[in-house]
């Protein structure tokens, strides 16, 4: 195999993991969008700090084990809950 | 369901996915450092502009098919890459 068509190789797996992130990330927006909804019409509160560290502590984790860079973990959910924040401030005004 | 239960189980949604999040974000770093050393080994250019600009049209493209915001999507290639030329300038010193 020559460079090129091994560099054509690797893309073809970036694309396709590229597809499977944007799948997932769409349908946690699904989920996140419905947990909004939930809270809005049983007064429950926005934010919950405990889940919040929960979350984070869980992902830290799971990078390590994934040998990923858990501080890359962590600003990347927080990149995500930032959207998920936005959504929630849309929903209300 | 009580409305608790409802938020308990919208959340094994989202742990669920956040896993999957995880492992196939390190699963595309894997191939990132691969394609860098590929790259360095066969004095191929780092920066591939004509490239960069097709995985943002395929992304968006998909996201709207996923009902994703599309600037979204583009907003977390374009935070994942600036990762993997971090990864690169780290492998270079």
């Amino acid at each position: 195999m020559t460079p090129l068509d091994e560099l054509k190789q690797y893309r073809k797996s970036i694309d396709n993991l590229d597809d499977a992130l944007i799948r997932i990330v769409a349908e946690r927006f699904r989920i996140t969008k419905a947990v909004g909804v939930l809270k809005a019409n049983n007064d429950l509160p926005p934010a919950d700090p405990a889940r919040e560290s929960q979350q984070v502590e869980r992902l830290r984790a799971l990078a390590l084990d994934a040998d990923l860079d858990p501080d890359f973990a962590e600003k990347l959910l927080n990149f995500i809950i930032k959207e998920v924040i936005r959504h929630h401030e849309q929903a209300r005004s």
